[in-house]
């Protein structure tokens, strides 16, 4: 990748988490550098996830604990959207979600109703408690004419035994059941990044979206128009996508590479 | 449906419960004399059901108590039919198995041997005690190259309180996740039919499926060559399907009709 001398200058940075600063407990080569690189230039940015059980304290813990300076007004989350993305639908709706601490902590800091019956909103994101009951409640409540929400659409999670079931498959069983297809919120979808890029304050033109995940994080960044920087430290190699028709706007082995072009 | 003097007679029934028989714990108008009925010509007759939760034991147990005659040998599940297909496929299989009694109960008896990991093939039964461990467990035996099999594909259940996920909804995660296809087991599938015919010692062109819901009871009949009778005492009704392409064999409002034919 030479010859990029005239590389755009972008204003803000969205960068995902797993797989482009961690993988599991261990940090990624180059994720402490290129945040340190970013602070060093004044570059604001959010780090951007859809893991929708952690609250952005945790996750901010999380990174400083491995070296990566975060602050958890840079950490924004598929709970976060989704809470402001019903918010902003209905203020003070009354919601019926399933779902981790990150998911309850942020429905409830916007000012919606949790509750078990009569919801406005089904709300559904990964739970490793989930039960039978909590799937029939959220079918009833669908079926009695709540919309269905879904912090996000990951079908699997890569974890130390494999790849394990995400929040879209476990969605899968309210959508299969009633016949409603539920609004996903989390990337690759658009609703995640306008209010990434709001809360981040700059136009989409303006900002570079960095992550490993074809089909989370680049999708996400070229359905918002944004441009993309493709990591090989997670999920996505260049040699599986190298057919597809899109490619993002910059693909480089990890982040050290970056800051070194 | 008057002028059916000329009316085929069948050497075998195929009886549907939930809907047909009873409806949760109470007996359907009818279904204690239709089974008399039958019996009383020496007509024989199997329940036929997508329950997989409960033995053939539990089941006939419950209609005898509703005042329906019943031998546990004239039940028929879909947990008795995925077990006897598993044992065709691989006698002896190794089968990761999600669901309640009626599933382990006919595993065991047909000798398949259950494990929890490198499985041949993973059977998904309703269970209402479903957790995240066993999905995951699931999702990683599938991966890792398990055949994916599931009793039945019902994607909701008619509770008292409403439609509640049925075992094709709870079957979703894990071939959302995976990507694999499951092996549906139960009605309106062929291969529990091919087994019921096979156990009441007739040709398909012998015997009856009696049922009242459309997409299972009778779809399961019209795929596998039978004639069907449909009753409205369950879910369908004559009038949501006035216009599908396949009108079943007899209509009637009940089996006090049917025999009063």
């Amino acid at each position: 990748m030479k010859g990029e001398k005239n590389m755009k200058r972008y204003k803000g940075y969205l960068v995902d988490l797993d797989g482009t600063m961690y993988k599991g407990k261990i940090r990624i080569e180059g994720a402490a550098e290129f945040v340190e690189h970013l602070e060093g230039k004044g570059l604001p940015f959010l780090y951007l996830t859809n893991n929708s059980s952690k609250t952005a304290d945790q996750i901010a813990d999380k990174l400083n604990h491995m070296g990566v300076r975060a602050k958890p007004e840079q950490v924004y989350t598929s709970s976060l959207a989704t809470a402001e993305y019903i918010s902003s639908e209905k203020p003070e709706a009354r919601v019926f979600a399933i779902g981790e601490e990150g998911l309850f902590d942020a429905l409830e800091k916007k000012g919606l109703k949790l509750v078990k019956e009569r919801a406005d909103f089904v709300v559904m994101g990964i739970d490793h408690d989930i039960s039978y009951e909590k799937l029939a409640r959220a079918c009833l409540e669908v079926r009695a004419g709540a919309a269905l929400v879904s912090t996000n659409g990951d079908i699997a999670i890569p974890t130390e035994r494999g790849l394990v079931p995400g929040n879209g498959a476990l969605t899968s069983v309210i959508s299969v059941s009633t016949g409603v297809s539920p609004i996903f919120v989390g990337k690759p979808e658009p609703l995640i990044m306008s209010r990434a890029l709001k809360r981040l304050g700059y136009e989409k033109e303006e900002v570079l979206m960095v992550g490993d995940n074809y089909n989370t994080d680049i999708k996400a960044g070229m359905t918002a128009g944004l441009d993309t920087l493709m990591v090989e430290t997670g999920l996505s190699t260049f040699e599986e996508i190298k057919h597809y028709d899109h490619q993002p706007t910059y693909k480089y082995k990890d982040l050290h590479e970056w800051m070194r072009r």
